[in-house]
């Protein structure tokens, strides 16, 4: 794995391209900037002297072995090839064998949220939750929840969604005003105009309706398709609050949601969305700075620096609960 | 008409009941605060020591017959009420007689609604516009375009959709890069989703759903249903363009959009709706100013006070184009 | 009590004087406008052609034996007087049989907390969280958590407080990464400021030193005190950590925070005390709107009018899980 | 031309030096960075190893010729040069033949516009503009309307003018209550101020003048001057208005318009001055980009990129007209 | 004088007519609401049952006798008439010894800003000062600074400048890269405009020019009418200088400066403006509250309210000094 | 001194080593871009071909003697280096001969401020800044204002105190409202809090207490330890007033102060503050500019590029006082 490693070492590896961009030097010469990765992280190289065929080989979603010298670039890791070719069919040449994925797995992911279902008593809701999650399946336990930021990973997007939901049954037993069925079902389906917004887990990017109608707009033509379908009233109680739900939870017009949260579990969802996708961030952004240190500024959380401490909060209070 | 007497003038009239508004003085004696109109303006009046039966009797949409004199509070005009009783069906009692309403009639909107569809020649979006058009006629036509500020009047929605629609005709006449038939579409569908929004052309207030959802969502909504009634594919680019400048024609995220004009058409959409409502708002404004002063401010313009010339502008422009 | 009396009805009831206000009418007669309460809710009153006595007599803080009309004015309830005159000590003249409070007693709010202060298992938070609140005991049970807005009652400090380290329980089970002992001690001690920002729990003003220091700073330095008195290291990163939760608490500058969270703990602190202030608010405003209509635009939640649902969404929840 | 050569193809060619950096490689060899550009577009190369004269001769404004081979650099097209020599004289060596500019002919721009000047019938107004386009034709034909962003060629202020020129009289057709003299008048002088701001219409950049006032104040002050020659009482209401359409053209304060729109002419010239800049600055970016991308994020126009639709929409419009 | 009578007193005083506005009790009686000011303060009254002849007879300007009983509506002192009359000729009928004006002479104020001239050593900005300074001088020494908010009162206008003047003194002498003669000739200089934007120094409003072009531009106009008249070339950079720090004063573009201060004095002088104007308002305001009180809040001074401490700093640090 | 010498110069010259960064060419060879530094300003040069030791050698902090080249590169000198070595103790090695300073002397700065202490004539302002000014001599005298930006070097701190000292001097003469005690008092010790913020004169940053708690917050605690260690009483007026100034210093909430000025003395210190920071910054980057050019942006300063006139306006200012 890539972290055993460190600088000055010379080693032989397997890592799938992320991404590979043609490039020339001031001189002319062609190089190509390849984006290498596995599951305990990534690393940049570049492919000096690259040939026609080399830029035909080495693309995003191929395995490759190298032989490389572990070097420093503007205080980044960075690998120097003296060896590079396509792993080939008897060697491990699965890129979902290096992808950074879910922290929980798909059949994991699965279970947990058809048992949350149950949850969901309210029949209408609960009917349009599990006609969406039949469609939508095979995309929505693959994709990431965002191109990049937080989440952005494979499973990532049904991986937020039961946190939110696992958030959303801890509040609403602490607010017994707060209606559960709505609130899950809200979570599971927030984000599902995503699985038509991206392109898929592997080289995110965004798609031409994406980038026109935007996820929470193709989000709410899935629920009133399958209402239609389930051939529920789009203007039951029901049918507007769920809705709501869906439109709202960016909470702010400013950040892109075509109405604000106008009903209280609207609201909470909007901050229960917010507090998961920052949690995510602020954790993955400080696991990668040492103790005692300040990270880099996060843009998305008011382009703060976090502090790590000395102690390991966590560890310490894991022990401290025995 | 009310426009044709002053202060101090005592006089009969035939008015409409607009709003009703039952009060009590600081001495706790009840009273019926009105506003009356007709085609020429309102003015508000109050009903003292108000009877229970006044109560029932003089509600908004009730013709009433006055005998008034005309006087001033807090530098507007009031009548003081000498006598009132309901108009009987013998006397002018069609409230339709006296509600302002588009200054062009609605068979004359129809044609010439009708006349521009000829140029929407993209098959797509002429057959769209021509399903929504026939399916949502009777409130297209009688409908206001606002709760209040623009085109709060009936018939204003379809006003305001020609008036743009033939801002888009001269745009796209001087600029061959605009694709007219797109552009007339977005214009005349901008704003379908007003027809669920709103409640109708009398006391015009927001639905539930209007609130709920916007009417920039039920508008697109309106179309998916329209684009599957006709079997058109949603993905195609013909629809998307379509749904983007509906989408997106408020410009910016904070003022109700989704999504922001990313594309040409969507982008001049936006800002001739733009420049029509506030050309409608500021004459109106400024028409309740006499010359050579400055109106109140308006707050949906920027919150200015605007100018009304000594000399009649409009007038003057006329004579000259001779 | 209040809510069981409607317009039109006579009755006679024992109320707490909220506020008192000398009043002039247009005609230079004196009036005292009276807001009434009891636990049930509020109204107000005027009493009319109001002696030198009355004025002296009838002020915030005494319970009053009144005689009524239930009326109206400006669509609000109002209470035309017949009869008043303050209760004496065989009636029911103890104030706090009137006020609205927390709606967990002292007793119970003190025994959570107590409970809650075993799983600050850090030595250093927990010695500092109970030096505090044992100083500060009396005002941190009674005071309210605002002069107004939301949790502004008697116990509503100590109420806020624990339901914010409910939630911080809940969260830091769901996110492992997340200190347990630290957010609880942030969220037990995040507002103690306040005992010194606010005059009290009943006529609630801001001191002079609260407007002049703001309650982040007074409780920095109530936190700076107990560190001296127990001997801890202000320089420690434990000390940091606190301290940086309760000036960070705000989330962003312009709402007052010195700093912005720059740590996990602090940034959650800071989302969960935003969450239970908008729940609590968003309720109590919508618990006052009727089924199927939307509530006054409030203000705290971005000026929005919220939805109360025809459905009683919180009894159906309830029933549901049995 | 430019435009009819592609990546990997060697030619000879003659174009104009538009900029000319001197720059230094990592290893302090200098070279000089030349932007190089004919009527269909411009590209970019670097001459290595250049000479204290190769710094003196090829400087912006001067034509060359080049033998080069077109690449590609960072994805952008690049030229490795090699050969380059300053054109004589006896070669295409006027650098008016290169340089983009105006897509209407100068004597086209001037025709055009004096024709317009006969619909400004007030005298006042229409003396004004006769006396200012008079005493700055040589400016007003030949300057850019910008130094960047948008009309930034020769002749683009001209064309500018003339494109919202034509718009207002679009639309006080379609709007009675706009005089259409004013509105004209505005339109032919509002940026009249850049021929001070601006160096003129080569290798354009900000003067001192133009950068410490302005070119709204500017163009008030040859407002000024002209009504002074022709003996106007600057206090009338004509100059007023006049004035107050320059003053107020960039619509709000915080885009450096000392004062708001607060005329109707004022406040539509404002928007037909951001509608035609905006439609050229998306059409010009649109135009580099591929069919059924998107283009890059345009800053001036809320930094968003702008989709150009897989069929040509102007091409299809045009077709379907016949 | 006002200030030395309290609430229940009894008494007769001569007083000016600050404002007269005509109303109607809800009753539709007309009275006329009275603000009554001498120099010690201001106070309401309202005139009940007002003939037409009263309208006609007390308006602004006029001095009154009146007999009153000092009364207090709303918290705030009221006058109750008993008797009326305008003041005769025999009597202090003069509305000068009425206003509240410039705590400084006229003379002074003259002597102090002629003795200032002679620091301004460059001689351009001395002859355009003088220059302006008489043709203006009978408006200069007269008008306010403002219609409300700051030094809006007679002679505000030039005691604001003098003070800034004073500033700018000190100022240059602290920091020897600053100007000194351009910074006290852009602190003569920099409302000069107000002359015309202003109606006058009695019942101050804006006039037409003033708002249809602003002080700020006009102030710009007053400069370069001068360096004509003078024969200054207006491209020196005396002029572009004196020019840039009148149209920068404002600091910012949503202030209404159409340039931004771009040069060290116009960036001191819009901070000394800033400053002077803050010192006067917030003085002006606490002096109206008791010790150890918040004022109301201040709008213009971000709307905070402003501590007047218990011990009078003033006065001590007077003490102290000697 | 580096202020001497220009491109195309060949000389020998020892600098101190004000950072040094390794990094890597393009091709994998490590170099030191080292900036260095003496009193007349600062340049750049990069080491190639760097050795373990040369990287270990040459350390901020570090006096090397070197023979360069000056050259250009992207339009700022740079040195190549010809030869490089640390100084030795024969040499000029100490490394306070090199740093850029204060313009008044550590000695003169504590000779002024002491004077000065004379000035806070209240007994209870004087001896707390006595008590602190004592206790953080050493760091006070020491430390810069800010880690960069403004009186970023060795005694930037006191020099800043010491200039808005001067100022509130100034002010208080000219305004008797003004207590100089106060404001003197505040500006001694408004950024006190930076002797525990910053980590020192060299290689300043922040520190995490710094991050974590920010000066203000940090100044307020050396107060009330001040004050804990007089005897003084926390809720005393003066006490309030004096903290109020500190954590109000910087104006708005969006700029880091928990409160806003709510006290005119702290209103007019928070001004005084921020003028004298933009002076500085603003001469400080005007004086880079050569005459009669804009200076680069400056980003503090509304990203403002500033003017540098023709004329040396400071000079002249200075002869004309002759």
């Amino acid at each position: 794995m890539l972290n055993e490693h460190k600088k000055g070492e010379n080693y032989s590896i397997y890592l799938l391209i992320k991404s590979a961009e043609k490039r020339m030097t001031s001189k002319s010469s062609p190089y190509i900037r390849l984006t290498l990765t596995d599951r305990s992280g990534e690393i940049q190289a570049n492919l000096w002297d690259a040939s026609e065929e080399d830029v035909a080989n080495y693309v995003p979603g191929k395995v490759v072995y190298l032989n490389v010298l572990q070097d420093e670039y503007q205080s980044k890791p960075q690998l120097k090839i003296q060896e590079i070719r396509l792993a080939n069919e008897t060697e491990p040449s699965d890129p979902s064998l290096y992808e950074i994925s879910s922290p929980v797995s798909k059949k994991e992911l699965q279970s947990q949220i058809n048992d949350l279902l149950f949850q969901i008593t309210n029949p209408t809701w609960n009917r349009v939750v599990r006609n969406i999650l039949n469609k939508y399946a095979d995309k929505y336990y693959e994709y990431p929840a965002a191109e990049k930021i937080h989440h952005a990973y494979r499973g990532g997007l049904a991986f937020h969604s039961l946190s939110i939901a696992k958030l959303a049954l801890a509040v609403s037993d602490l607010y017994p005003q707060i209606n559960r069925s709505l609130l899950l079902a809200g979570a599971l389906l927030h984000d599902i105009g995503k699985t038509k917004e991206l392109s898929g887990p592997v080289g995110t990017e965004y798609t031409t309706e994406g980038q026109l109608l935007g996820h929470i707009v193709i989000g709410d033509e899935i629920i009133v398709q399958a209402a239609e379908e389930l051939g529920f009233d789009l203007n039951s109680e029901d049918m507007l609050l769920l809705r709501h739900l869906i439109l709202s939870h960016h909470n702010k017009l400013e950040f892109g949601s075509p109405i604000q949260p106008r009903e209280l579990e609207a609201f909470v969802l909007s901050k229960l969305d917010d507090l998961d996708s920052h949690i995510q961030l602020i954790t993955t952004t400080v696991n990668k700075t040492s103790a005692g240190n300040f990270s880099e500024k996060i843009f998305a959380a008011d382009n703060q620096a976090y502090y790590r401490p000395k102690t390991d909060l966590s560890e310490k209070s894991d022990q401290n609960d025995d």
